[in-house]
């Protein structure tokens, strides 16, 4: 089981999160390229401690929203949005091997649902050197991008409350987190182990991943995710990069 | 005898010079990679068409400044220059090979007399591939850039003054332009040929170099960057990329 | 009947349309105020030559987005809407009396159709002294500017088709755009002194205007606004600001 | 004895500071506007809550440089920076009346001693009702202010070494800062009932300040204000704002 991450999500003299110490929990580390957050030093010193620690680099790359945190949808025509993200892998690639690709915030929602933005995520991993594409299970970018014949990377959140389709609760619901510790551990390691998760129904759905997102940037998050990898341990699942 | 220009300057729906006509005449283009101009798409399109026609390409790194045009100095730290350049290259390097490095506008100016930025630019060429910099013969950034190992391309201008020393005439004073089409074409012949150009005093200096640069972006400069590539060809100089 | 036209929408060393000829002609101008483009130092020429000519200055109001034009919709939540617009709107008013507020771009789409969005122009408007609103008569935004109180300025476009239910002619649609003077003169005339216009069917729909738009942007427009212009004075249709 | 504070320093989602804390200390609130730190919605809500318990609010103007947080000196030509300040106390204006203006980081440093850029602040606060200026006593800045007519209040650091000639001691060298809470709230306490501070090399200098700086952006700062607060309380010093 890989272990991903958001990382270098500053920008100037802005911190967000505990990158050095994400970077001893997880094997790979999506950088932010500077649309939604990440300046050059950041994205250097962030690819070269990864590096050394043999924590793999992939591209969050995201809407032009700084303002915003790529937190909001932006209409960006297709064939504009394949080079939006073309230049921030390329740009990330400056510091470093660049080996998959993350959409981030918006563009990652967007991308789940909308075939123009998937398809400019797929056809941008693509012009990047056949790149993998981290991403939800059943999504129209999984679809499109394995259609492309890029390599999809399941990836599935132990911290999230899943719907019986195996969709994600939306923030604004009820059961869209949870908090406590030992479930998040015990949902991390039978997704590993079983490759099922149980929905906020009751219902144990399917759950295919290869990696799990653990987050940086709210308290307590770099406890729980040295928890989560822990966890996979004590269970006998290797905790390697996927790439 | 290399004919550079800077190219793909507009941003978003602003567009400045004309990028097609200027293809068919230099043999090096100077890109705009987003800092000072140059948005995703047109970084894409110009680097696209430059291929078609045999130009190389060249990053044209800049301060970040947008609303400036990257014609105003910016005191950035040494360390994040270099950062912020990488960052450009790498950027470009997304649509398709970068061969050189040229600093843009105040960076150009800045890198010509002060170690320190001139010192970045030569890191960031030197940790992008060990890329040639292209800049002005016997700048601070020519020396620090041959001391580093890298391959120096000296430019010259055939459209402006120059003073006894080898440097331009300022741009605020007399004598800073050369406008008559005749007089412009003669110059960059003799210096092609003879590698001499005449100062503003009168005094036959030396001007060894490499590559004439073109501008693009004044009412003519089209036909004036063709009438030179024409004197060039018609004094037997063979016009092609210096890489 | 005012006459309005888009101005200041260049940004740094790039310009767009002639705001100084369009200043001779209009009477109301819509002025960007940096989020879409426009630049502090334009702001403050095109407010000052206004002012000197009698032409009233709008906050032409937009997504923030640059590099987009702000024809980009951006899903910024309203609140945080409100902000992003009450803050242009003082901006600009930094540099002569605002009177009004016109959106730009697609934000102008969007508040026609959005409920959520229009209120943020609304809220905005409000909140920076009850300023009149600049729209489309029929949509969204008109409706709920009338309903907090505020004047609702109706425009139209004299070289714009008409859909029968008085929306505009989609631009990716035939019969997008009127471009014989003629006919646009006639038009504009129409619209003035009958308050009605001929639909893209053959129907005539009322169109009760204060304001007609003219565009500065494209090759002509200029004198295809002095013609409009010069229409209605014949016609005997004082052209005056609407405030 | 006024005092002042930096706030609104966040941008979109990173924050800087407790700006909550600092208005229950604080007479003055300098608020960022968007060029180097504060998004508009943080600009307001800081407008609104200064404004319930009768903090006076101050733009605090600064380069365009988002990236480097106005930290970085950038040369713009003085009309444009005139042009570029307004802009910014405009935008804050928005939310609320600004009644006087104090330039950030690098501008504050180069208006110190710039007879340029410190006119281009002349020049905007004059130009947006005759605002007071914040700024270094003996400063050039504080000298174009006076000369110009306007009101200057001097301010002073108490966890600040200064210079026998009444300049800060520079950040790189030793005794730049004073961190011992006792000798702050003293410093402070000595400033504003004696008018004097110690130099770094022992000499009592003049200081005749009427607004101490308090910081709000490091480990302990908070704690430092409150306590430089209760110290001038209890030495009979009135807190109030300047204006």
């Amino acid at each position: 089981m890989d272990l991903n991450s958001d990382l270098g999500e500053g920008f100037g003299v802005w911190r967000l999160g505990d990158d050095d110490a994400l970077l001893t929990i997880v094997t790979s580390a999506n950088v932010a390229c500077g649309f939604h957050a990440g300046d050059p030093p950041t994205m250097r010193r962030v690819s070269a401690r990864a590096g050394e620690r043999g924590v793999r680099v992939g591209a969050q790359v995201s809407y032009r929203d700084l303002a915003g945190f790529g937190r909001r949808r932006i209409d960006v025509p297709v064939a504009e949005l394949v080079d939006e993200l073309r230049y921030q892998i390329g740009a990330l690639g400056a510091f470093g091997p660049v080996v998959y690709v993350k959409p981030h915030g918006a563009l990652y929602n967007t991308a789940a649902v909308d075939p123009g933005h998937a398809s400019a995520v797929v056809m941008a991993a693509a012009a990047s050197g056949e790149l993998p594409v981290l991403c939800q299970p059943g999504s129209v970018l999984a679809g499109l991008a394995a259609e492309r014949g890029l390599r999809v990377v399941a990836e599935g959140f132990a911290d999230r409350g899943y719907l019986p389709d195996g969709r994600l609760v939306p923030r604004s619901e009820p059961g869209a987190l949870v908090t406590d510790v030992a479930a998040v551990t015990a949902r991390a390691v039978r997704m590993a182990v079983d490759g099922v998760v149980e929905a906020i129904d009751g219902t144990v759905i399917p759950m295919p991943i290869e990696s799990l997102c653990v987050h940086g940037d709210t308290p307590g998050a770099v406890d729980m995710a040295r928890a989560v990898r822990a966890a996979l341990t004590d269970a006998g699942v290797p905790v390697r990069a996927f790439v």
